[in-house]
């Protein structure tokens, strides 16, 4: 097992067990742990604070759930598994008849084996989720259930790495951790990020990064509502979701539809032979909803293996660490690595002097015939030199020049260095990417 | 059989019988049986009236016209059937040899029992028209030809039903009606549209409605030249002509060939089958020729069943209203009114705070899990709820937004109902329309 | 055997047995068989001068070259095959050891009995190319060489057919003439250029037409130098290269892509049931590479069949006159010519007066029922007539005109000329061309 491998592993076993949600103990337990391995500002926000057209809720926490037999028995107990107990239930300490009880239950009849995932952040109530079979077994006339919960005025938290580059320029990558014990959605997408970031936080760096670990929905109207600066520096960004599962990776283009982002990762889909899996912008998803809302309209798409809602495993107990793939995780950590070569590589050179080709020979560069490799210049080839002298007119990026050339991103990228060693190119100052903002 | 289609049955029926040309009495007397149906203006053009390259021709009046035996038998009779004579046929009473008689008819060898439709506006000559069948017994060496017929200086004569609406933004229907006891062309068209304004009459008005019924060519040319006002308000307009055969509806787009009535049929026809019978725009046809002739460039389209001269009974005795499915004529009509259901709400609706999704929940508009429809509001689901959120900024109409959602445009428009009715959304003032004018 | 037919194959006779290189009498003398045919100016440019990134190399000239036993037996001899000396060769007069000799020698193990051809022009250092069998049977242990060459200042020869038009915009062909006895690369292209220059001496033109015959790269870099005045007035140009093989012909765009000489040459290649082999440009080839370099962007593409290397005759002994077919030399002269009569044609006409159609008939311009073609003008049909009116909007060259109709380009000009006949249309004053530059 490669050391990626391994450190994805160790994150999403120490992650599981914690019972997190939109705010309170089990999310902030998590920031703390991501914060151990990479520079993480981890922020408050007061509830009952206005962002946007929202207020951050009250902050949610658990001490105990379970539904009694009257006789005392546990039947159903929150602490045997996280997914129990709906998210954000109000306490209560009351015998029930069991009509009253169903009203509150939540269970798969269609997979009776599986606890489903169920949530009420925004309406006062509560209730339990538990296997169809469980259910069925609940035959008694009352129960007691007892739920020790607080629903009090606290804050919502979020994780936020900053990575700072030679320029300004920001590269967002998102992912939501307010799901309790589920592996693929999202602890897959967090433990990629976190080992991204890491790698990024040990190089120089042209563009600058930013990381955000947040709850979604609310976290990301939460970040935006604070950020129109960050954001306005946005050029290019990433929501990462569900990451781990046996499916292909899917991308889910912004809603621009042609951002550089879309290219770039399309590309790369491409080289993989996942074109088909390259999908439009739908506002049904993760954060991308709220990054590509009309206002800020960012050049942010979606990186997920499975679709939301696309696999069986979706939302239940059966989302769990057994579910995911080693290779799936280490898999899509590597595509992203690809993308931040070509985000920190792509640049728009123009010829020095434009006209005609130069004469290569007498500056070491030209091929000899029946040689098809200028010989000092490892790392791209003859034909490849002569695309960069004829599109490097200030019009065309080294992506552009890889897509129009069929040449290899990386090979343009060294022609152009050799190009550039010899005065032949210029930089323009300009790195290329996509105004944000509407 | 609906109340349509037997208002439908009786236009055709009254109509018929009636011999009409680009001027005189049988025109008059079609435009004043309209006129009897829906609010129309009848005008008159003096003959020798210059309009854009053109001028009004003298009115052609027939009272009799009959070919004779020497013996006084009247062998081809006027009186029997409309196509009979040549249209401005002159008047003549001559005996005339079997030779010179020939270069005067017409028949359809390929067709021995159909009687052709001939025309001679714009030549001095007279003729008649018969089947094959009929001319191959006439063998005698002499025949008495007699046309009683006026040229004269009278008026050509056109209608105009306009129908105002809230904005002064016009659409137009406009159908030819010279042609005598022809049944498609264009008796159908003429009583789908008499049908299709009796119904925008009842009704408020968004847009304005101006449905034109002219001869072909001369009453376009006519109608343009003294309206160069109107033309400049149309931002939406179809020609009508021949709804009534067997064939299913074949759209011709306009010159423009995007123009959003291209686009708004388009996706009429698409809905129902019909994609590949969307035409691009030729220069030959009806009365889209002035209209999207280049200085007008009208956004102008055709709409009809059979092109013209593609099935055998064009132009012939044939196309008699037993050729005619009343089916046909009622789907025609109904393609018609949901294509004004969607001019009647096209619009441009943005968000009154473009930034990041609004809480739907607390405005009872989110749905609720294991559920795809908002509770309180029928007639779209949440994904259109979601689609229209997303693509109301400004630059997205509802027919946009169905396209891009691949919702129905009917559930955008009542989502974006909903949405308004909760102050998300707001009116632009814009309807969507092309600018007319080259 | 047409006249045309004769005159290319008497050139390519003329100019086999000539040894051209970039510089030198060969070329010279090649330049003056030209001059013989139709009006040419030949420009010297002295060895030294600095043409864009480049220099005038020295001219190389070759009295006599030869491979010698030690008993003076030659084994290799120049004044047998001008392919046996490797272009730009210095003169040397020595006894080599085999294995010295070997690595100054060039052959083909794959085509044992070709000869190749190859070139040192910026490089010292000597050569033979032999077959492969040749190669083998020199088995002695040392050998003599000698080289009597001179590599001296001088100057670099090339020719310019300029034929002035009405208008200053230009029209570029352009072939290499620095290849030895090639026969399809690149004889075949001068013998076509010469053919095509002289109709066109002969006949008025409308456009000013330019015919460059040129050594490879340093004769396009040099003529690119001294004429930035008449580039920026080249409005449409093709290289010419190997128009003699058996392979259909091939058209590869200008950089541009889009450009008016690839629309014009896309039609004829499709005409001829060639889309196929109309190519995308690429950096690689021809002198398209210098007048489509960054800076000039001139809308060049490159007329060929087989494209350079493609070939296994390619740049060996066995592209000799046998190798040409004379019908795919007329064909290829033919298709610039259909070519040139486009150029020639194409213009923007517009509609005098363009509301509404005009009336046809009391012009002699409307074709009477069942007869399609307007009696008084042959050339062209009643559609083509309608097509031309519709769209002379000023926005529409005959060319597009011809395109969006599906009529031939000449019938469309045709139409045209009637209808400007009868004051109806109107010229523009504009031909369509691209504007030159980046």
């Amino acid at each position: 097992m490669s050391r990626a491998a391994a450190e994805l592993q160790t994150h999403i076993d120490a992650l599981f067990p914690i019972c997190r949600s939109i705010t309170g103990q089990g999310l902030r337990q998590t920031l703390g742990y991501i914060a151990d391995k990479i520079p993480l500002r981890i922020w408050e926000v007061p509830t009952g604070t206005a962002v946007l057209d929202w207020e951050i809720p009250p902050e949610w926490n658990v001490r105990h759930a379970a539904i009694y037999t009257l006789a005392g028995d546990r039947v159903v107990d929150f602490s045997q598994h996280n997914l129990h107990l709906v998210q954000y239930s109000e306490p209560v300490d009351r015998i029930v008849s069991r009509e009253e009880l169903d009203t509150h239950l939540h269970s798969l009849p269609n997979q009776p084996d599986l606890i489903p995932y169920r949530t009420a952040y925004y309406r006062r109530t509560w209730g339990f989720c538990l296997s169809h079979r469980d259910r069925l077994a609940l035959t008694d006339d009352a129960y007691r259930v007892v739920i020790v919960s607080t629903l009090e005025p606290g804050s919502l938290s979020y994780g936020e790495c900053f990575l700072p580059g030679a320029s300004s320029d920001e590269v967002l990558f998102s992912s939501h951790c307010c799901h309790p014990s589920l592996a693929n959605d999202n602890l897959s997408a967090i433990s990629v990020a976190i080992e991204l970031a890491r790698g990024l936080a040990g190089r120089t760096r042209r563009l600058s990064y930013r990381f955000l670990f947040m709850p979604g929905t609310i976290g990301a109207i939460t970040w935006l509502h604070f950020n129109r600066d960050a954001a306005d520096r946005v050029r290019h960004g990433v929501v990462l979701s569900c990451l781990g599962d046996s499916a292909p990776l899917t991308y889910k283009r912004s809603r621009r539809g042609d951002a550089m982002i879309d290219r770039y990762i399309g590309r790369l889909m491409q080289d993989a032979g996942l074109a088909d899996r390259v999908r439009p912008f739908i506002p049904m998803g993760y954060d991308e909803r709220q990054y590509c809302s009309p206002g800020f309209n960012l050049p942010v798409g979606c990186l997920m293996r499975s679709p939301p809602g696309s696999f069986p495993e979706y939302h239940t107990s059966a989302d769990n660490p057994g579910f995911l793939r080693l290779q799936s995780l280490t898999d899509s950590l590597e595509l992203l690595e690809r993308l931040i070569s070509i985000l920190e590589n792509d640049a728009i050179w123009v010829r020095t002097n434009p006209y005609g080709e130069p004469q290569l020979g007498r500056r070491g560069l030209y091929a000899q015939q029946d040689n098809h490799d200028p010989s000092h210049c490892p790392g791209f080839d003859q034909e490849t030199l002569l695309w960069v002298l004829n599109l490097a007119d200030g019009q065309h990026s080294s992506f552009d020049m890889a897509e129009l050339s069929g040449k290899s991103f990386m090979s343009v990228v060294a022609a152009s260095a050799a190009l550039a060693e010899e005065g032949l190119l210029a930089p323009t100052g300009l790195i290329t990417a996509d105004a944000s903002g509407a």
